[in-house]
């Protein structure tokens, strides 16, 4: 391992080891080793909580959303996954030289509108720009800062136990079809969109009712697959999911065949596992379904006091160990 | 102006200008209207300070300094302008497929040791990979978090007022000419370092002490002719600079002199200009010239209640007006 690659940045396997080799040896502050989607940390006498990330999605315009839109939707649900309401976002742009200023006005357009919908302030900015072709259009990077919602409860990819119940908020991979169609220009019978939403509204009910939430991890880069086993290896559970369970639409099940893909495996960017104790699942799923992208919320799997990794139990019926993602599946998917 | 120039990022009136058009008609938070170098807003009971930057300084390691330290110290310094205790920071990589690792641990070393430095803690990362050609080698994007130093005292570049001092910590341009030097590898007969630092230290003695500091402002892109008169728009106030009292390096000069450039307009990365009344600038002068980075320290102008503009006594006895930058004189200088 000598140059970077593409996988590097995929959130799977390449990912941790780029952090484990490179970023956690200087940056121990504690924080990052926790490897959580925002980080939690005091502030005066209360906490603030914290995300950041930088998005450079390809095409930047893509059905159901832009890179504006979806820069503010991936930074408001990494603190909501913490049990933080999002305050504020700072947002910077590196643009390419040459970039149309009426693009720019859509994206800023959008990404207004995303922040306003949440409730969430924009806070901070800075515009840099860089000669042609030193950059790829325009790359966004969102940091968020939230309060807890409630000091005594916050949840994260640690606390699974045994027996909880783990929940999909719903149909899982369009964010990363819809992408892969729009690079390649697929014609497909029904646009597939993606799923880019603010989870802030559910989030904060299921926060708010009295429900044993453990944990909760958006489903991003690597896909559910890589989402679990992130949540496994933190908790030290097996996870065992029941592949028949995942929902998973029509036309992203048929866009993956298409393409060679796994469905496990491909990034959404408006939906979430939550990881609940058993009396509170029948409750966090009657939540969930109030919600437009919760509608199709549905138990997948259960928690065991097992080996730490993630099992599937295929639709044929035998039971094969789901890894997190290797390599790069879809380069530039957020 | 449809399409983005060089100079839309240079931080001068092209800057502006994107400001006004684009980006605060959408994000009309209030916030971003300010245009200070950090933002201050309500949290919990108390108030917090946020700052957010990209990076794209070419080259990346340069006399004095990598595009690392530079994230972390103007990200420090932003937060320290409003008077600020930076505490936290949120760190985010864009970075070409095919980049060296041993280059990216570099400026990991340096952007961690930057931070520990000012006793800043690095609370949360991303980082994600582009392919060949779509980025130029490495870009990144730092959050600032911080709390006020003292809640009763803030500054900003708002409140200059008549008879104020005003206060050049250093030297100016050794940032810009080290880049330039460094990018077109020339060879001076000394080398001119960066002056990239942190302020922190500085800045919060001179807040320790009880003097009446109404403005601090980073000296960074658009040199300090932008930087006053930002401070000048702000304040609604007149400053009145004495060329000869402003301090540049012969070495500074004589590469400026090379190149057809005028050190006004040169950006620092560790200088300040401080706005102070006229009884605290003797001992504002005295707690700059203890460090390193202020042993320059120099009275250079006062403010005057007239028409907003910034006035320069030349050195041959003449008076003009000095403008902002206009258009890019040095791309990618941070």
């Amino acid at each position: 391992m000598d140059k970077i690659r593409l996988g590097h940045g995929s959130g799977g396997k390449l990912s941790q080891q780029l952090l484990q080799e490179v970023f956690l040896p200087k940056f121990d502050t504690g924080f990052l080793i926790q490897c959580q989607d925002a980080a939690i940390a005091p502030f005066n006498k209360s906490k603030l909580v914290v995300s950041t990330d930088s998005y450079v999605v390809s095409p930047i315009f893509f059905p159901g959303g832009n890179i504006g839109s979806l820069s503010i939707h991936g930074t408001i649900n990494d603190l909501c996954m913490r049990g933080a309401k999002p305050l504020y976002i700072a947002i910077s742009f590196i643009i390419e030289e040459g970039f149309s200023i009426e693009q720019l006005k859509e994206i800023v357009q959008s990404a207004s509108t995303a922040a306003k919908d949440a409730g969430v302030e924009i806070i901070a900015g800075d515009t840099k720009v860089v000669e042609r072709k030193a950059a790829d259009k325009i790359f966004i990077s969102t940091t968020g800062v939230g309060c807890l919602f409630d000091e005594s409860k916050t949840c994260g990819i640690e606390q699974a136990k045994p027996e909880d119940i783990v929940i999909a908020s719903g149909d899982i991979g369009c964010h990363g079809m819809a992408i892969m169609c729009a690079r390649n220009n697929f014609d497909l019978e029904t646009q597939i969109e993606s799923d880019s939403a603010s989870l802030k509204d559910m989030v904060h009910e299921l926060l708010k009712a009295d429900l044993e939430i453990h944990s909760l991890h958006d489903i991003t880069r690597g896909g559910l697959a890589t989402c679990l086993n992130e949540i496994a290896q933190s908790s030290k559970v097996s996870i065992d999911i029941d592949e028949e369970n995942v929902p998973v639409s029509a036309q992203v099940r048929g866009a993956c065949e298409i393409l060679g893909l796994d469905p496990l495996f491909v990034a959404s960017e408006g939906r979430l596992v939550a990881i609940v104790s058993k009396n509170s699942s029948d409750k966090a799923l009657e939540i969930m379904h109030k919600y437009h992208y919760g509608k199709n919320a549905r138990v997948i799997g259960d928690v065991k006091d097992a080996k730490a990794r993630v099992n599937l139990r295929t639709t044929i019926g035998s039971t094969r160990i789901l890894d997190m993602l290797t390599g790069e599946q879809l380069p530039r998917i957020c």
